[in-house]
């Protein structure tokens, strides 16, 4: 391995991610907060660090898969445990392990948090709280765009395989390109969120951080009871709605941006995604409206906010669904595994993996009565490689493996098997609550150190896909048996 | 359709089955059961109806692929409807479609039971109720070995995937020989069995019901208690132990008596289902010695019931484990999906299905670093065929929505998630007890009539490995798009 380039680049995500501090800084120094010396010294380290380290010296320009895989996943470790620096020396989160579960869980869009009393937390941190799901929700779309495809991994297959959008041709010849319209979808997106909430009524202030938290998809709010806190219908929806529109696929916008409405329309995984919000609110609506509401529109409307919330992996509450029936629970606990679409910043397994899944079935039904065809899967009128098929297979089976080991592990907790198991869910998928323990008004505060850590971990391998991380611990033999 | 060979072949099936109940009727008429009538009625009813169909004319003598799953589906659940009217007719259980459920359980060797008071039934009832296992079992076999093959579907493909065994090999040319050397085995091993357990002092009646639900691994016991009733340490481990051969790809005890043990040694499914039950047996039996129990003996005995029990799908108890921590309990759940190797009379996933799913997991991780490599699954030193990989991991997908959808149906009983869950898991699973609501002390008896009708169809989709009976429920129009 070439240590020079994976310093160099490592570097230089240290420099990036100082600059993006500044403006918590500059809002703990406007706000008087006792946060502000803890972003200041944390920025100065961190260039430090950053400066460092970017002037390693490389040999080599390009960079190998073990070299890029070293990157992505230390990229976000050290990232993690340096933003967590400021929350740590103000004090505002005292034990360093929670400073850095909860910047693992902003960056990686999660929005599982420790924190028991976050109205407690000065502004300066609450802002960077919420920035780093946009940071994170960023990042993603830059690993998913610029990097994977270099690197021709599983990810980018995923992303291929989604077709009627204009990206998946034109991402090989011109990534840079293509990020641009990325990122431009991205700004525009948190802006009309931002105007949106505005117009309900919701100070700036909050109205930016609940856009970091929609349009990342991570959950951070800055009250204790969530979206809970504000009580106009109009900012539920609202919210809800961008919460919807942010785990859609961000090459549609693009095609609608250049009048392919037609091609968004017969988009598979759309309608797949569309059709399962729908089915599910409605279930749950109905199960409500039948049971602990009164009101057939409030039970629709807190249906619509949380189903959009779990299934985009947001984790944003206007309701303790824990609450709820057994009934509507076991639609969210599944809707925590399949996740929003690819190529949103969603987490979760992704739609598009449910879609292929689905045809894999039918086929193999087909395959009953005729054993001998040979039935081909397409996707958007393109025939989905073999390779593809199997890789998005493993990938689920890999998932529910992971799911039950950590189920097992944080079982050791001694809390009930729901709350191990949705705890489990929705760190690995980056929801943010679960059920029971870690329900939508609680917090991951009491589990232990081991846990924590292990939480971390499971929020980082559901981020970057799981085998990024996997591959680079595993044993080499494994690598070179190929 | 040719309706002349379908119903031929289900008149048979029938003729077949009023025969096997002669020995229930015997035991009845020997001990004097209100049931004598019961089994009497039934077993005329049997013929009768079986004598008509079995004379329906056919012009053809092969069948076509639709054909063969409608005789297998309508096989089992004809077999279930009629052998469920002696416990009705007698009154042993009052309501039909209790004795419909326990039918289907004992048929499909799953062990769920609606029973609160099992000690209740006469010895008739109770034999005929053991010996469904039994006959399952038996009924398993012919399936996997007979006619699977001849259809060239999924299960043999699992067959054909485990290999040190002679008969992969030599399935095609003589099906009769390789069902006979496995009818061979499974009697020898109930024998075994039942000596093994008078040998420890159990009744002979007593011995022969556990024998039906140990080597068929139903789980049909005859106590309210289950296993626990008796209070010999040696009754605990051989039971366990037969539960653990019965769960084993048969075809090894062939290769065994042929002396080759080197193949046997090396089979990498056996490896597999060892390693498992050796770590979740110390895993639970430290967890076990650490909390609740005072002896590590008495720990490590129950935990290795329990788990050989579950993994084998049986459904033995000798503890109540929903009383046990929930690290073991999680253990337990896990397992519950995993179930015994392929080629034996166990249900769930099957062993060799996760075998190979850790097998394409290590690959994707080599094509992390290699991604252009191609890199060949092997199982016993031969290559997996794709078409055989991806229909394991479509298995494993739909197992995963059937379960996913049946437990969110299921919660609209109002239970805690863990029972609906684990109801579902231990149904579909055909292992029988679950955790909570469904606990082994516990019955299936409290749920709806629409609940035991769901829980009978997965039971019965569990045991034909999902496609056979949703090949047939699905719409035509999939299998002409082949």
């Amino acid at each position: 391995m070439n240590y020079g380039i994976v310093l160099k680049v490592l570097g230089n995500i240290l420099l990036v991610e100082s600059t993006l501090m500044v403006p918590a800084l500059c809002i703990a120094f406007y706000t008087g907060g006792y946060d502000k010396f803890g972003f200041m010294i944390t920025i100065l380290i961190t260039l430090l660090i950053g400066s460092i380290m970017s002037r390693a010296k490389s040999s080599r320009s390009t960079i190998s898969a073990r070299e890029g895989l070293t990157i992505v996943t230390l990229g976000w470790v050290l990232a993690s445990l340096l933003g967590a620096l400021p929350f740590y020396i103000s004090g505002s989160i005292p034990a360093y392990i929670d400073a850095f579960f909860e910047t693992v869980s902003g960056l990686t869009t999660t929005g599982s948090s420790i924190l028991t009393n976050v109205e407690a937390l000065p502004y300066g941190s609450l802002f960077w709280r919420s920035f780093t799901h946009w940071i994170g929700g960023m990042g993603i779309l830059v690993f998913t765009i610029a990097l994977l495809p270099a690197l021709g991994i599983g990810g980018f297959q995923i992303f291929k395989a989604e077709s009627p959008g204009p990206i998946a041709d034109k991402i090989a010849p011109r990534i840079k390109d293509t990020a641009k319209i990325l990122y431009v979808t991205y700004f525009a997106l948190t802006i009309v969120t931002v105007i949106s909430l505005r117009m309900g009524g919701m100070a700036l202030f909050d109205s930016l951080l609940h856009a970091f938290g929609a349009v990342g998809t991570g959950g951070f709010g800055m009250r204790n009871n969530s979206v809970g806190f504000y009580s106009s219908s109009y900012i539920h929806i609202v919210l809800g709605t961008f919460m919807l529109l942010s785990g859609t696929n961000f090459s549609l916008y693009y095609a609608i941006f250049k009048g392919k409405w037609r091609d968004v329309l017969k988009d598979e995984e759309l309608r797949l995604y569309l059709g399962i919000i729908f089915i599910s609110v409605v279930a749950i609506g109905v199960n409500l409206a039948l049971t602990s509401y009164s009101s057939i529109f409030l039970a629709f409307r807190d249906s619509y906010f949380q189903v959009t919330s779990i299934i985009t992996t947001t984790g944003y509450s206007t309701a303790d669904f824990d609450l709820w029936p057994s009934f509507s629970k076991a639609i969210l606990f599944v809707l925590m595994f399949i996740g929003g679409s690819a190529g949103s910043t969603a987490g979760g397994m992704k739609i598009i993996r449910v879609l292929i899944l689905g045809k894999l079935i039918k086929r193999d039904v087909a395959k009953m009565f005729h054993p001998r065809a040979y039935i081909s899967i397409k996707n958007g009128g393109r025939t989905v490689p073999n390779e593809t098929i199997v890789s998005i297979n493993t990938f689920f089976a890999l998932y529910m493996i992971i799911f039950a080991i950590s189920t097992i592990l944080i079982s050791l907790e001694g809390i009930d098997l729901v709350s191990a198991s949705s705890s489990v869910a929705a760190t690995l998928g980056n929801i943010g609550p679960g059920l029971g323990f870690v329900g939508p008004m609680r917090s991951f505060s009491e589990f232990s150190f081991a846990s924590k850590a292990l939480f971390s971990f499971l929020m980082l391998l559901g981020r970057l896909e799981l085998f990024t991380i996997l591959a680079l611990m595993a044993p080499k033999r494994w690598a070179s048996e190929a």
